[in-house]
């Protein structure tokens, strides 16, 4: 049993996201990215089974989807994904997410 | 890909804490348990591989853990454990926390 705060371990960078690692087992990864506005997580996908879930902690975005599509991302969103199908986050305000990766990528 | 909202779709019961089935698949099972101040997760385990996350998204408490061992929990705490290893949440205010489980329960 581990706990850590992520408002302790990870903060916001001007030059780009910042990514933190919170946990890699054999069950799963979670990583906590933070966003200064207009950063993103840039759309993308990987050809592997398994899914992802991004939960929107503090702040609002967009989610951004395959062939240009985007959803509000707001918190208290969890977006649910096929790690096969493209995602990706942009920050429309500083944003807090939590990534979790089943199997871990 | 699917997107829910975790203040949409669940509130919180006097009665007992609220339990809302976010996502379940092959990959994980995700959850959102509302508590009320007092109410609690109790401490509980299962004699299966795998581990599972909690997240603070609103509120404080305690994480319960084996023999009476209790650790604060408020925003921003992620605490992982292995699901055979005893684990709880009491409320110290409203909670609202984010439970994934891999593989799923």
């Amino acid at each position: 049993m581990k706990k850590i705060n992520l408002y302790e371990e990870n903060g916001f960078s001007e030059k780009s996201m910042k990514n933190f690692l919170v946990h890699d087992s054999p069950y799963f990864k979670i990583l906590n990215f933070n966003f200064k506005a207009g950063q993103e997580l840039p759309i993308h996908s990987h050809d592997i089974d398994g899914q992802l879930s991004i939960t929107v902690l503090e702040g609002e975005g967009e989610f951004l989807g395959a062939d240009g599509a985007t959803m509000p991302a707001r918190q208290g969103d969890v977006l649910v994904s096929d790690i096969a199908e493209p995602h990706g986050i942009r920050a429309g305000t500083d944003l807090r997410v939590l990534v979790t990766i089943a199997p871990p990528i």
